[in-house]
């Protein structure tokens, strides 16, 4: 039981309140004699960081990393990687006249309820700040899975009422990373766009949903029964901030699809040497186990809780209270979810990549 | 790191294979001092059973629990209940032919690929003759929960291209019990069973969709952060066979709603004792802890693998092959599957139950 | 937490009552391809087994293992391996005068105060009986180590007041296994028998020392901090009933002993291949991690606490009482307890081996 | 699996390397709502100081602690508290020398071997510099057993060859904590402390044994069979650095012992609402509970393995070495383990306070 920690023996566990000193994390049971690329790591956290991205705010947040332990030259040592970003954007006083009022679809009252007392500044615990932590173990962890040329991409396919159908390629994606929605479907990428500045007018916002790719994860990662490789990839995904819904492969379309299409026949490639599947509707996971084949899975985001429109709601004493978010606000946050979406999928592959080993 | 165990610290630990002795399991963490409704066990087995449902094999699976340990005298002694369910209706000759065959869809390939052995008896491990323990540690669970009144129901709001939309009540979700497609939409069904018996004509399968709603969860259970009341509950259901996604309250949909309309607002309920939210789009939800209203959540199952039509696969030794299930088959799983979702939701919660306490 | 299970990647969960249906236990991430010696598992039950050795009673248990997963052909399968051991000699009418009583130095008064119910038949849980399972699992990790050549020895070194300070050879140990004392000490044997002959006079009991010694353990296994190895040997053998203390190496004798002496001095081995150490009061482990030197460490238990006396105690309902374990009871359970220490060191080491396999 | 982590639902997780940037930690699953004394932590961690007691270096560490997370306004929020010390007297320089050289009874050889690198500068993880943490950590984990009033103390009984068989008094072992040697046994004290200045004109080092007792802990703590509340606190004191053993309640000892002394008589007292032993071999634990009697334990540790005198070793490229320490070394940490003693006694205490509440 570790509420803040996650993986069974890549572990990365996560402290720091929004408005707090500092958010970090620390990573045990990551191998030693690999040689960080801290650019890599920063690269991450530039895709999350706000104002890098359309839809959301200005908030400037460096989110400068410091590395407190597990590296010596730039080397793992197989110790624990513990790091932290300071919070240096706190602006506490905004946030007092939010001290007693429950922000509707909020974690406000579940805190309070739970914990009989919260940090009421800018969400606390619950605030998508803590995800910064996930970047920096998930860059980590990544780095690992280079040892397979596992190879992770995550983009954004829908915003709002706008979805993209494209299947893109690597490289369409990798380019993706330097457009504002994170879309590499250009052409649904500036309705996108649009459809955010207007909503950003009306003072609203919007959800989405985040794809993700896998590659090259080789056949016999994931436990059965239940530690199923998708059970986990779902695990991490719905434990981020705003997430509703996982699915892999065929996903929510398999309930209506019939048994003889939905099957993945196997062939034996060219070389002979190599097990394929000529359809991939299992996902690339059999049995919660990898085959070989392409891991895909879609995300589902609600849309930002915070609007520039007033709101009905109560406070601690029983009144009901209306208010009105002042200032900044993120219309969108799904492109900045991106890099947490790739974060949690490296943290889980490069778990199982290293509970795998003990069969090896 | 425990692959075969689920929760925190009410733990269910499962073993068996599908033609092995016994399927069983251990359920540690269980309080002492309860008295245990064996019937109740009893009908959630039955609602599992082969053959309880139209799209079922006739396998007989009589399914007599024999509990072990952790009761006496019919009350719980805070001990690990063991509990094992032997395995009569073998017939291990039915398989001898697939023991180097790849099954299209199965975990045949992937099991091999892990372990390099795999016992091919009807899916061993992975066969979904597994979940038996989880109905098993489920109604345990549940009776845990009944201390609170939490009440949990499930039903098939799906089967293939027929949907129902109906949101039932709690009384036409019990009838739905004796409906031979667990579905409380009697219009619904009926299209239901007409497509799979088209299906069955076809050598042909269907999967489906099942919703699940508990209420009376009081405010504050589930962890924030990674273990989030939802994403333990997206982890639970993505761990039972053939699920391919998970979606809380708004899910999928509110990828494209508006913040504005996905606000829950507060308010104080007449007596002015409760807070509670007008709309439910969190789903009961918020910041991965329980708010007090309804949780609900649908759960999305692939069509059965195991179908009646001729297939194409390979064999370990490099062949292609071509084969075709002989003799029962299931056209459909889903109406079984209710049992193993109350199940795992009940497994979730009384863990978060007992979770919670150490704040009390 | 699991209070059931012991181990980190490599789990045994055990589970049952002295007088219930049967002890077991399931044993989780046990690698598949291993061919289990069966008549090992046997073997070791036999040292185990009451009236196997002097000062033990002559309660029979035929101890009969049923294996019910995780094995196929006699292969493991990369599943939980279950086992279990039905209680053939309940007797349960033995022990009805024992329903309220509280006996001394027994865990009765303890269960009832935190479970507010306990099964009084021959201890229920807290029975040594649930060793047994220890046993079987530890029979079964010792075959993982075979892979090594890891030599697991015991053997009883004190028996009450009769100290053996013999350094026995391997040889000698196994020879041992036939003394009724497991004493490789012929002559301290002798003395032992008659020492515990003397106390069945008396109706009085006896505790001892058991010693361990493991060769061929490689350089690197345990790790760092917390799960140091000898940490984790430590918490094994706590756990096993009526063990007081545990020390490893130079052990309590460390305390008196200067750093100038204690220091154990490395050299290359002639062929200038392997580092040695000259001396090895470390005990075979440095920082928690092997060194390829012997581990060996000694685990002190207390004298049984059912004696033939008439003893004081109070019962539930806070009247005083007298009483006096009829019939049969155990004068020394220390020679019975040598392949329990030696399960729980295969445990240990099988656990860290695996481990160590995700550095590989 | 989480080898910088302790605890089962109250969990340590450490990190930072000896001459690295910090060694800190994050305290995860403490409760919400408790007002934390900052100078109960500092007063630990003084105890704890080199230069603080006889025996020990002079390097200075003002072990300034910082909190990054889990306190607002000096009240615990339920979420982990992270914390850090940084490492500010490094003198990496004094180091170089020993790169690549396997000091005798360190763990150099064995991390190398381990982890193929390491951090040489002053032990690096290695180093009981990581024990700071687990002062802090401990230091929280007292304040929560406050509200149980149970009062953890700890002293030095043995120092080398000087022996105390004293049995302190609450308020002698409170005075100690300003004496030297930390020995509430003034006649004692000043013999070790004479032996201590001998060893150290030698150049020569000594271990010794910290004796602790905790008062006022409830009947029903701790876990039975695998987490037994002793194999707890054993397992809690054999990962601190240079310990060897561990023994409670009559401990070693016990093995000597008849069973008709050894049995601690329960008896009503007075008022007869409580229920007592009269004597108390069982050390406070019966089964692996607590039945609400003192709970008592020693820890031997072992000699400093850095000494003033010229020692033989080899190097990592396989020459024979012959090195000495060169500046200031401890004599003896033993006065200097006694804080952490309490410290990691108070984390599984607390640990099991909580786990125990499951059962409220």
């Amino acid at each position: 039981m570790a509420a803040n920690t996650f993986g069974h023996i890549l572990r990365l566990t996560t402290f720091g309140e929004s408005h707090g000193v500092a958010i970090g994390g620390v990573l045990d049971g990551f191998p030693s004699g690999i040689r960080i690329d801290f650019n890599f790591i920063d690269a991450m956290l530039r895709e999350r960081r706000p104002g890098s991205k359309a839809g959301s705010t200005q908030r400037r947040e460096a989110d400068e990393v410091e590395f407190l332990s597990g590296i010596a030259e730039g080397v793992s040592l197989g110790t624990p990687i513990a790091f932290l970003i300071r919070n240096k954007d706190k602006r506490s006083k905004d946030y007092s006249h939010l001290k007693d009022l429950y922000r509707p679809s909020h974690a406000d009252y579940t805190y309070q309820s739970k914990y009989g007392i919260r940090d009421h500044k800018g969400g606390g615990r619950a605030s998508a700040r803590e995800t910064v932590a996930r970047v920096v173990g998930g860059a980590l962890a990544q780095q690992l899975l280079w040892e397979k040329k596992v190879d992770i991409a995550a983009w954004v396919s829908r915003i709002g009422v706008i979805q993209s159908n494209k299947q893109p390629t690597r490289e369409e994606i990798e380019v993706a990373a330097g457009d504002p929605l994170y879309c590499p479907d250009q052409e649904a990428s500036q309705k996108m766009k649009a459809y955010l500045d207007e909503l950003r007018q009306q003072g609203d916002s919007a959800g989405g949903i985040i794809s993700c790719s896998i590659i090259k994860v080789p056949a016999g990662w994931g436990e059965p029964v239940f530690d199923k490789l998708h059970a986990d990839l779902g695990k991490a995904m719905l434990s981020i901030n705003a997430v509703k819904g996982f699915e892999y492969g065929s996903g929510f379309s398999a309930a209506s699809m019939q048994g003889s299409r939905h099957a993945d026949e196997f062939y034996y490639d060219k070389a002979g040497n190599n097990i394929r599947t000529r359809t991939n509707y299992s996902g690339g996971i059999q049995g919660g186990i990898s085959n070989g084949e392409e891991i895909f899975f879609n995300v589902a985001f609600k849309p930002v809780s915070s609007i520039g429109k007033q709101q009905q709601t109560v406070d601690k004493k029983g009144k009901s209270q209306s208010f009105q978010v002042q200032g900044r606000h993120d219309v969108c946050v799904v492109p900045r979810a991106v890099p947490i979406v790739k974060a949690m999928a490296a943290l889980v592959l490069a778990d199982h990549y290293l509970l795998n080993k003990r069969y090896s």
